[in-house]
Formats: structure tokens, sequence, C-alpha cells
């Protein structure tokens, strides 16, 4: 099951370069398995802006919502999530 | 070069359901052979809702928009384009 | 899995009466339908307003665009979708 | 009498750890204390955020407002409440 | 209880001015009529625009939908409806 | 002259307890004199939020400002006011 | 009493060119009589759009409302009102 | 050349006291400069908010930037600014 | 003087084919003709949309709103206007 | 390939003057030598904010994405991007 994800980034600007460093990192890794899994299917970042547009495939709603727990950077994101399902015009097996 | 279009289509309540259909069936025939083409890369349903996400892989914005003005419903359809581009994150080849 | 679905209802005024209550006494009749079946949950009234706020439970993104779809009132209805799971605190067993 | 009341948390990221841990743990027991008691009926996740969406049940509007402030998340939430009543559609008893 | 209704009409510009005058005719029928039992405690009107502001003193969110759907303009309206209840700083005794 | 007047109250949360509870204990004692006075004719709050919607009758624009301006809270509020007058289907004498 | 007055005007474009030059001269003609009274003090159109911003000087609220309703376009006007006073920094006698 | 602008003032609670006071008094002392120069036509306190509306007549957009620069509380405001120009009704010589 | 002025272009959707185009004709010959003298130094569309960013450099407010309402697609844009100036670190003569 | 990009900056009021002044030093250096390789086609200030409007030409989203980036002011600013193409009605060459 689709689902569209924005998430935008506003770390504090009180935020130790550091500890920045560390989440980002840690962000890197988890973001990158989960793509490696086949949850998160695409990730794009929106030029200009410290944000991403993601597609999202997974059993439901609640496996969507403890993906994105397990991000790092939860806290200091906003996220918008929009349910998407197969359009009837399209083409490719996988917009499923 | 990715842009990624949210497209909300509002036919007036006015419109003979025969002039709907037809403008329906050119839609989707244009949709379907852009999406061969590649340029129409991904086009989901959002649930819910007479919209849709889509992911356009074209040469620059003026592609972009020409494509979008050859749809019979482009006057009928409120469109959000957002510029994206490959996240550093990213693992999919074809998420450029 | 449950969506809150939110819908505000705009009927034209130009809309006769007979048609007006024929689509709400057709909207009526699938709607209790759908509320037998289990698929559509919760259904309220907001006060002061011709909108409902409803919860759906459903097997997925693509089953809950299809129950929408066949409501006869879809294309005069502002919905909005917001993706529902279980709450960490919550005891009721059917808020799942 | 039902309304529908969504929370959004904002925790201050200077909270300490400790802090946040105490509160949504009193937070908990005082949101399962009231769904025991019946005025909190329904209880559900926003999907990606850290929000819920609920259904009360109380006497009249002070007594949810006395409610919504015993809860020691109370002063880092945005709440939005919709006053609910029983639609002419419904077929379900409680939805009252 | 108490409520704070905003009600801004907008009659379409085509509709006939005696088709007007007429529902406005017993609109004010009833708002009197619904002030004189106690219902609809306060009826202001906001400077310069074609809306009001309202206090409702009912016995619950039924009973405010209930009255305002036999308002002749409810179709022609924006309403907004706030539930009040006591302020503990308040002095009147009918702010209750 | 009557004036709708809604407050949102938005402590900082690093205000010191006993330094809200002053600025509290002070603004409620300005409220009820200048209710006993009859210029603060009306004051609720509104259910689930830390806001008040209130009704004034001053002399005019000025005095309404430089009551507002002697609220201890003032410059923690979000102050929106909007000028009312006579409603033509008023029936009560003092909603003037 | 002073007033910032914006009003943005928007004629249906089926209204016949004949009826919106009659609208149009009224208006201007009653606008005139207000300003020579003294109660409409200013009078500017907002650069590149159908838009005036205005100040307006009158007893009340209820004088504003009834002035406002004098003008044949008020069916067709966005009106927003802001309710001024003397700033304590102003040297203009006349900017009470 | 004329311009509406809307400022509204947002100085940090951490502010201390005097440093505030000492921005507003040479917020002042400028203000009441460029209102005698004529630069500055009209200053209005809007009703129960910390902001003014303001008419400014200058050469153009460089000169009104570059004395809104010079404010001491320019870091700390909110502004909007519309330009004008004379309206075909006025009948004041200096709304020109 | 410099402005930057975003049109967007809402046509009813009953407008005949043949007005549009005349309309649009004639739009376009006078914006050329305005390039030509260099009062609308700059035309981009807006991909995706029925809208354009343009600069113009004209002598004040007034000349930009007398430009804006000799064209024919006047009455049907919704125009956003901002007042620019030279940029301190710009190092284009043309910027001015 | 152009893009409109609309920056509004908001340095945090605790940062040191020193800080800001170096890193508004070296955003000018950036943009200057931006412009000077023609990547940054034009950068104009907003009257009466710090905020620009410039228009940018590069090969690609990601070529702009990546010159944002190395703006110091980049994570104090909000920004907007609107992808452009050449509009059928211009005669500028350089409107590309």
């Amino acid at each position: 099951m689709l689902f569209k994800v924005s998430m935008t980034v506003r770390l504090p600007h009180t935020m130790p370069a550091a500890e920045a460093d560390r989440l980002k990192a840690t962000e890197r890794a988890i973001a990158q398995e989960l793509q490696r899994s086949g949850k998160w299917r695409h990730l794009w970042r929106v030029a200009g802006r410290y944000a991403n547009v993601s597609i999202f495939d997974v059993a439901g709603n609640a496996e969507l919502h403890d993906l994105l727990l397990t991000l790092p950077l939860f806290p200091y994101m906003d996220i918008e999530v929009e349910a998407l399902c197969r359009h009837p015009s399209s083409i490719h097996d996988d917009d499923r």
C-alpha cells in the first residue's frame, strides 16, 4: 500500500553541529536500510529546501507510522501523509 | 529531470456527461502515451479525491509545461509543481 | 485499517430540489449499507454545517477510494482523509 | 454529547527527556482512566504525526474543557474541537 | 450550554430580489422567535459585512444543529461554531 | 459601542510558574473590575483552548485599545477585534 | 473614530456592461458625497487590483456599517474592517 | 508616491525591559522626524494589537525601503507593503 | 522603478472560444508593445500553470496600475504586486 | 533553465552581530560570484522586507539546489522555488 510522505526538516539553530551530524548520519543509515527493504520506495530532495518527497510501500497505516517513528529526525520534521492508490490510467505495474 | 506534479480536477457540474467522458478518455490516452514514452514516470490516485500525484521526467521546465498543456483536462485542474532532485540518501538509481 | 474522513457537501444552488432529494436518498441508502457491512464504522454530523466526520475500516487505501467513489454526492463533496492507527494509550479493542 | 477533538503535541526540544517521559506517563494514565470512565470514547494516532484524533462523550462543553485541562500535555498541544451530533443516516446506536 | 456561532451570508447574485426578500423575512421571523425562546441569546451584525456573531444557549450540540437547520438562509451561509463554557474570571451569572 | 474580542494566550514554556500565577491573578482582578464597570460585557472560555471570546462595550476604538493594554497578559496574547453593531433582527435591548 | 476599510470588488463576469457602468457611476457619486461630508476621509486605489484602501471617520461601528450598506457595489465586495485609534507617536492632529 | 505599510511588532519576551524601552524611544523619535519631513504621512494604531497602519509618501520603492530600514524595531516587525495610487473617485488633492 | 507582478489567468469555462482567442490575441499584442517600450521588462510563464511572473519598470505605482488596466485579461486575472528595489549585493546595472 | 526563487531571511535575534556580519559578508561574496557566472541572473530586494526575488539560470533542478545550499544564510531562509519557462508572448531573447 502506497503513501506519499512529505518531510520538511527544521533543526533548531541551537543544536550543536556534532549532534546534528550524528542525527543525520543515523537518519541516512535507516533511510537506506528502509529503501533496501522496499518499504521506502522513492526518496527525492525538493529543490531549494531541506525537505523531501517520498513514496512508502507498507502493509498499512500502522507500519507507516512505526517506520517514521524510527527516524531520528522525526521530532524535527513537519510530516504530511497522503494515502495513494492505483490510478486507473497508470500503465506501470509497480504504481500499485 | 524530475518534477512532482499534483493535479486536482474540478469539472464544472454543468458539463454534459458526454463531454466529460470524452475529455477523460482523451486524457487517459494521452496520459498512457506519456507514460509509455517515459516522460510521465509515476501516476497515483489520491485516496478519496479526484486528484493525482505524479512524477514527470523531462528535459526541463519548458517540456514539462508543454506536456501538461496537451492534457484536455488542463483548463479544469489546479496544478502544483515541485522541482525535485536526487536525494543524497537515495539508493535507487532511477531516483535521479 | 482505519481512516478518518471529513466530508463537506456543497450542492449547487441551481440543482433542482427533486434531483437533490434523489441524490440524498441514494447516498443515505449506500451509507447505511456500508455501515451494516462494517466498512463505515462511525458517522457523525458536524453541528451547524452540512458536513460529517466519519471513521472507515477498510482493507486499504484502494478500498477506501472505491467506496467513496460509489457515493452519489462524491462530486459535490470536499473530502479530507487522515490515515489512523492504533494509539498506544488506547484501551478500546476496536480502536484498532 | 459527542465532540471530535484533534490534539497535536509540540514538546519543546529543550525539555529534558526525563521530564517528557514523566509527562507522557501521567498523560497515558489519565487518558486510560478517562477511557475507562466512558468520557474519552475513542483515541487514534494520526499516522506519521505526534497527534491524535479523539471522540469525547461528555455532559457538555464545560466538562469537555475541564477534562482536557487535566491532561499534563495540555500546555503543549494545539487542540481543535468540533461539536458533533447524531447523523440522520447513522445506524449505530452509540453514534449518539 | 453556550455556543458562539458566526454566520456569513452569501446569496447568489442570480437570486431574484423577491426570493431573497422572502427568505430574509422568514429568517428574521424565525430568528426573533428563537431569541424570544431564549435559545438565541445574542445577535450582532459585524460592521461592514453581511455577517453576524451570535450566542446560542441550547441543551446540546444536537439542538444547536437542529435550530440552525431551520433557518431559510442556512444553505447560503458559512457557519463557524465554537463551544463555549463559563470563564473562571467571569462575574456575570448568565455567562454560564 | 460593542466589539467582539477573541484572545488566545500563549505563555512561554520558560516562564516560571510563580510569575505566570502572578500575571494570571492580576489579569483576573483587572478583568473582573472591567466587568463590574460594564466595559467588559461578556467573557467566555473557548472549550479546549486557553482562549476566550469577549464582548466589550466601550466609548470607541481608543478606549478598547487602552483597556486591552492594561491587561498583564497582553504581550502574550493573539487578539482579534471585530466591530459589532446592532442587528436589525435583534430583539434584545442590550445587543446595542 | 477612524476605521481602515479594504474593499475588493468582484463583479460577476455575466453582469451586462450597462449595469456595471450604472452601478459604478452611482458608487462614485455616493463615494464623493461621503468624502465631501468628511465621513470617507481617504480613498486610494491598490496598484494592480480592482480594490481600494480607505479611511472612514465616523461616529461609531453602526454608522460605518450603515454607510457601507449604501454603496451599490456592497453585494459584490469583500470588505475588511480594522478599528484604528490614535498612535502615541503620531504628530498629525487629524490622525485622531 | 503613496504606500500603505502595515507593521506588527513582535518583541522577544526575553528582551530586557531597558533595551525594549530604548528601542521604542528611538523608534518614536525617528517616526516623528519622518512625519515632520512629510515622508510618513499617516500613522495609526490598530485597536487591540501592537501594530500600526501607515501611509508613506516617498519618491519610490527604494526610498521606502531605506526609510523602513532606519527603524530600530525593523528586525522585530512583520511588514506588509501595498503600492497605492490615486483613486479615480477621490476628491482629496492629497490622496495623490 | 521595478515591480514584480504575478498574474494568474482564470477564464470562465463558459466563455466562447472565439472570444477567448480574441482576448488573448489583443493581450499578446499589448504585452509585446509594452515590452518594446521597456515598461514590461521581463515576462515568464510559470511551468504547469496559466500564469506568468513579470517585471515591470515604470515611473511609479500609478503608471503600473494604468498599464495593467489596459490588459484585456485584467478582469480575469488574480494579480499580486511586489515593490522591488536594488539589492545591495546585485552586480547587474539594470537590476535598478 | 530559469527559476524564480524568493528568499526571506529570518536571523535569530540571539545571533551575535559579529556572526551575522560574517555570514552576510560571505553570502554577498558568493551571491556576486554566482551573478558573475551568469547562474544568478537577477537579484532584487523586496521593499520593506529582509527578502529578495531572484532569477536563476541553471542546468536543472539539481544545480539550483546545489547552488542554494552553498549560501551561508540557507539555514535561516524560507525559500520558494517556481519553475519558469519561456512565455509565448515574450520578445526578450534572454527570457528563455
